[in-house]
């Protein structure tokens, strides 16, 4: 697979026309885009640019409502339930996750979960929304069914990433995670590379282990039976059980509290995704001294970085310490995109009017180009 | 190994007696009692009365203080810190759940952090106490050292386990689970077996995978590297930072915020062992009727029971079903105790003066009983 290297102004700015294109208003735009563009930033390809299809398909098809707002359904000082009314994930997500925190600052915590809204993105922007402002940030989110459950066969749950962040020194813990073994996109990664997917990861249709990843994909997208593991694989030996019960803690925030539409339904609807949200907050402060608090967090890490590694392993890492390094070396050197997301914009921009050479200028599109219509 | 069955009543009479003999009163007696029988009833052995041994060991020590009570030393009306001054963790943890419980019915939701603790059992006792109420429970507790971070070769994370309780029909969600891979009472199951180790589970203190159970236990007790590996294994590909990541989540619940001991200190002093622990308990009622959101989860619940089973599986379970199942059969049926927790009990009423044929009438003992003095 090919890559183009952008700067990251140049997506920026690609990104802000496309979905005020889309009637989306200058400060909304900009909004979905630093969600999206963090995800690139970070290292996170399959969220980032690789994703727009999945937006342009999703308003495309109206499942994604342009028009609508978030609104508050239920309240407490303490918590919120919040119907998304199909409006776009990412800023449903940022109206929720600063509710949160506003009440974590009014009262020590606050607990918000979101039915009927849309894919969010990378679920450690809205943890970090939280830890940006000194407190600790939860966000989770289910998805379309794609986790097989212990000793089932048919996918029950999401990906149901969670993700926490909080305020540390020299840069934050970010720890943001699938409760599958891996995601989706790392299969299609597999399916394109044409290699066999590791063991541990995928099952066919009878619910059995399997590394052909061209037949994991076909029968997800056919709903034929099988999908991903849970973190933890396909038997109790390893602690399947243990992924399959994270999955339900996010299924327990986002769908269950919000009464919303579980992983097993989401995605099945013309009209909308269906997909429900969970973020909180809580301020370090209603425990004591938060610089303390943050001073003793930092001093563990530290003593993590720097504890003995394993023969042959060149460093220990902290959660979120990936990201930092990532992000510095593409505001600096560019963002790589993949040549199959470049042809995903062009056919973008011939949907929206847009001048994709004027974005990227002396990117050669290839010539079977014409007529091309994305992937969904 | 061979075991021995008794009522659970007898081990209610000799528990109480045990504990009562060492100082507690009767309600505090029957109290840690019903937590360690408890894992009994649920068939986690290896945290009922084949942990007597353990508090046997710890009171003598002196790391286990009998006359200490817990202190709440910061509070909010959603949150406190608590200092359990080296009481039984049992105790402190039942203090620090209930207040926890009482801020959740008063504003919703409680967060409690507690430092200078001692093993409290089972995580899920606590989170239960609470969705025995009709609420959300949440616990958590670091330990001794035993979980590698990714890429390192020295234990610097307990086997931290976080458990999450959820009111539900015909029985509540139950999710109780070690952020390592398995447990230490797993590896010392194999040895005692003389069988190897699954693949997966362990390193050697080179930081490479061991199957040897035998060098693998020396090296923890000697704390010479190696331990047990994050659930999701040792490396990126089945997700080891993720199982390092929940690790970390309890930590910081437990040690961070109460301003404890973190995992890589604990149980390294003579007299405490400075064991932290989190606990929370949420409201249904903040987000809605609680009933309605029961009756959605609930019906989750079942739709993953009666999903497709993989070829050959007899039955997907939900979190907490097991557990329940264990109990019917062992209130009926008896509770095995295996014959090496029989000396250690034995051992425990030649140090108390208790008459041990008197609970466990026609029980045989090894002739080569006399003067054993149990193992740490």
């Amino acid at each position: 697979m090919a890559y183009a290297t952008w700067k990251i102004d140049t997506l920026e700015r690609f990104c802000a026309d496309v979905f005020a294109a889309f009637g989306f208003t200058a400060e909304e735009s900009a909004n979905i885009s630093d969600v999206l563009l963090t995800a690139d930033l970070y290292g996170i390809e399959s969220h980032g640019m690789q994703r727009m299809v999945r937006y342009h398909k999703g308003i495309e098809k109206g499942q994604i409502h342009v028009d609508e707002k978030p609104e508050i359904v239920f309240e407490t000082p303490i918590s919120a339930v919040i119907d998304g009314h199909s409006a776009m994930g990412q800023l449903t997500s940022i109206f929720a996750m600063n509710k949160a925190i506003e009440k974590a600052k009014a009262t020590g915590v606050g607990v918000v979960s979101v039915r009927e809204s849309n894919h969010y993105g990378i679920a450690g922007y809205y943890a970090q929304m939280a830890s940006k402002q000194g407190l600790i940030g939860f966000s989770c989110t289910n998805s379309e069914a794609i986790m097989v459950p212990t000793f089932g066969r048919k996918a029950m749950i999401g990906s149901n990433p969670i993700a926490v962040a909080v305020p540390a020194d020299p840069y934050p813990f970010l720890f943001d995670s699938s409760t599958t073994v891996v995601t989706r996109g790392k299969l299609e990664m597999y399916n394109k590379m044409g290699k066999p997917l590791p063991q541990g990861w995928a099952l066919d249709e009878t619910g059995a282990p399997s590394d052909e990843a061209p037949r994991v994909l076909s029968n997800i997208v056919s709903k034929n039976g099988g999908g991903i593991m849970p973190l933890g694989g396909s038997s109790e030996v390893l602690g399947s059980h243990k992924g399959y019960g994270w999955g339900m803690v996010a299924e327990l925030f986002s769908s269950i509290l919000s009464l919303g539409v579980t992983s097993n339904e989401c995605c099945t609807f013309t009209d909308k995704t269906g997909i429900c949200h969970g973020f909180a907050a809580l301020d370090p402060a209603a425990f004591g001294n938060p610089d303390e608090i943050k001073k003793h967090f930092s001093e563990y890490l530290e003593a993590l970085r720097e504890s003995p590694r394993a023969e042959g392993a060149e460093r220990i890492y902290t959660h979120g310490e990936k990201e930092v390094l990532a992000q510095a070396d593409r505001r600096e050197n560019g963002v790589p995109v993949n040549d199959g997301t470049m042809i995903e914009l062009a056919d973008l921009c011939n949907y929206l009017n847009l001048d994709f050479a004027e974005y990227f200028p002396g990117y050669d599109l290839p010539a079977e180009f014409a007529g091309f219509s994305g992937n969904y």
